[in-house]
């Protein structure tokens, strides 16, 4: 695991542990009002979407591994693995924008098509 | 763009600048011979073999922006956008180990999905 520290990777590694740990209520507590997540499945606003966003995930959660993490002032860049219930190795990069302490901006990297073709394979 | 200096992470940017420019011969001397790729649809081994699963992709790039790129001295972390013929917004991101100046291991992000679903409309 690669990591170097920064104001804004503190902040991400913050959130990134939190989440991981399945504690959303605090995982939230590093994330802006206002956010704005550009997603694979696209455009979310607001800290109460993104919140709607993570729920499923991180109920089905199994583990995570950090793989990188670097950052700078106002930017951090994280990529982890991650294990679900559905999929074995679900990872995702995150290239977040920080500002008072908080996750203003995200753009979030993840491949959708093994979620969907588990999907498919239960229906 | 945020980036940050370092010696994994200028091979790592050259070898990007190298493939978005389409030209994948200078992009492939960054490549150590025995790299070893995970890529969304499974792992990759060998030049020829990451070679051939760049070629396709490189054929329907139209555009490329770099989102964010830090490293250290044998990691980079590099996110960006890509345009292509099928998909308006690919965004992507490789976590790479470069050792004697060649990309020896990456870790590859992007999502399938909407290359899938343009597969399916095509047909």
């Amino acid at each position: 695991m690669t990591e170097f520290t920064s104001p804004a990777l503190d902040i991400a590694l913050a959130y990134h542990q939190a989440w991981t740990s399945h504690d959303l209520d605090k995982a939230m507590t590093y994330i802006a009002d206002e956010i704005v997540c550009e997603a694979p499945a696209g455009r979310l606003e607001g800290a109460a979407a993104y919140r709607e966003f993570m729920v499923p995930f991180v109920q089905i959660l199994t583990s995570s591994k950090l793989i990188a993490a670097f950052g700078d002032d106002e930017t951090a860049l994280v990529m982890y693995d991650t294990e679900t219930v559905p999929v074995k190795s679900a990872p995702g990069a995150e290239c977040v924008t920080v500002k008072d302490g908080r996750i203003t901006y995200s753009r979030f990297i993840f491949d959708r098509a093994p979620f969907d073709a588990a999907r498919e394979a239960a229906n």
